[in-house]
């Protein structure tokens, strides 16, 4: 679904949140075979069994990406992705929890390269099924202002 | 493979290079699959043609997923990530362009929180067939101090 | 997204149309891994070089089960579904096709075992980038009546 | 392996019945990123512990195309595939279900386009470990009839 | 498909042949991703336009699993795989091409530990488009004898 | 890494032990999905509750492509893969079954078609959880010699 929203149109505090999705065994496999990583932190369960965590844990790029791709539904065609600021993992991810992520406009900020245009700040949480954020990051978008 | 480094043993500007990856046309369905992010600009290639790019570009997350799952080939037991500063998509990867890594470290900070510890900031940067760096970001690792 | 839709609220001839997707050649070799049917019409080209069609043919639960899939985007609390009449495979799908699926409210039944619910006919057309219809198929559901 | 069998061949109530598949947690985690459907009564173990069903369950077309996948072991050279009439989805298959489909060549008609050939209907069942069917369909299939 | 066959009734000489598979980009990607084996010769095209071969070769663990499993249409209850001997990657095999495995039976000894069973070698050659064999083996069965 | 090693440089004995990765039942439905095997052995729970093992087996190509996969960390560019004698299924892998790989430099050989290089055998022994050999196999490489 395309959704035209300008600059002005974002209202800071505004929060979304979407759906859930359980993380799954084969969640792992795929991660580690699309990217190669195949560290025993994510793929060894008797070598985690030793460990503080007592388990296989998520890489965090698994969580990151599947965080974000939650957040997938609507497409703005007068924005696009800059990056991502402060991207922190903090908690562990485990086989069969069960993540959404929650998005709320953080700030609103002229882009000093384009006056055309407006950078939007949106804080997004990964959350598990205890309620508990296991990431955080500050995605930044370049949006178009309306034309005056 | 498993190599202890300490805090200490980290050289700013000390630098690797990793092997290259084709991203191919499977790698971004696979990614679409994977995070359930199937937005046209990475499914659609009737819609690309009338973009400015003229075809479809991967998903940031899966530039970053692959390009950090290139640099995990020697594991580090004293040190865990804490997360990426500063993450920037700065040209589009196109189905057959050929990625790779550079990691460089790039500063060693204290930890505020933790005596025994210390922050390296590792500057990833992924760069295609033409040398032109495609992602960057600001990897920080907590990393032990050797017991003195 | 969730939105409730009861059976009184849905309107004969109103009509959704998704955004698209190329089926690309890993379309075809997931679909044959996951089925098990790795017949030559899907996977050996040169079987196919010499049949009418010159190429490898999409199998025709590949375009049901993606045509299907591209309309999940919006979930109805209050229906589910009961089946589908008169699917029919109308013409091939090649690798490189790209799909887009068009639902149309096409009419609404009582239903004889369930008072407090009718069904919704919903006609699905998945169509190429020709504009031709691939596959037609109409989607049943079973949709709850307004508490009177 | 193939196998000519004409229309004049083919015997009414005949029947055939395949081997089995455990329907896994990867199967549900493969056909979500297949078709891009992530609702969350296939991927959302948490939301679907409040449900009747109490776990997870299976996409309508992941039990149609495994199902029909089951039954391609023989390719007959002088049939295609038309199409299904009155597919139901009729009990919900979950994680470690093992099905198998039975399929009874159920009807002979004539081919009102076609003198030449003739259209067989054959009844699928796709069944669980518990003999129950949960899927049932009617294959429509043209076939030559032998030359005269 | 299951059909008994007991030692004495393998005929040294007797030869199957498969249907055809082209071998994919997906192949290649699903292979690095499943076994973890990422070498730029099977997954980086720009290193390998500077080799001997011009492009990426298969992995010979994807043409040796992929050949074999072309060759898993019948089950022998009273047999079961031993190993394999002189195995041999005899040509590269390349993105496209489309491979068929020819089993032929080569010879039949006794098992030197079970007196009611006997050994079954079948020579496994899978071939590409060319008509060259780029794969061979010697599979070591065990079979049952009949009883008297 | 490539680390260039010359036949003259491998020591009879030496040995590497790779890390471990724990095979799950996805391995086992994506090997089927990529082999197109889908025996009942390696896919049907009800059916192996009835067998002496009571539960799915690995298929023998998966574990010997993943104890392959398990050992490519090093590339020797003045070496390539010749083939495997004696490969040998020794006990079957469960899923959940943590393997590794232990390679141990066997014998070294001259290669009558090449005075320029040697054979290399080097023995794979792919290991479970429980200390037990499951697979075995001679990996012979072809390794250049010094130029003198």
């Amino acid at each position: 679904m395309e959704v035209v929203t300008y600059f002005e149109d974002y209202e800071i505090g505004s929060s979304r949140t979407t759906s859930g999705r359980t993380i799954t065994e084969t969640d792992f496999v795929v991660h580690a075979g699309h990217t190669g990583d195949f560290f025993p932190h994510h793929m060894d369960a008797e070598f985690m069994k030793a460990s503080p965590f007592g388990q296989r844990i998520a890489h965090g790029t698994l969580v990151f990406s599947i965080g974000v791709g939650l957040t997938a539904s609507v497409i703005n065609p007068v924005a696009f992705s800059y990056g991502y600021d402060r991207l922190r993992f903090i908690k562990p991810v485990f086989i069969n929890d069960t993540i959404h992520s929650v998005t709320t406009i953080a700030a609103k900020e002229d882009d000093p390269k384009r006056p055309d245009a407006g950078r939007i700040i949106e804080r997004l949480q990964v959350m598990n099924q205890h309620g508990e954020t296991v990431l955080a990051a500050d995605h930044i978008y370049i949006v178009e202002r309306k034309k005056s």
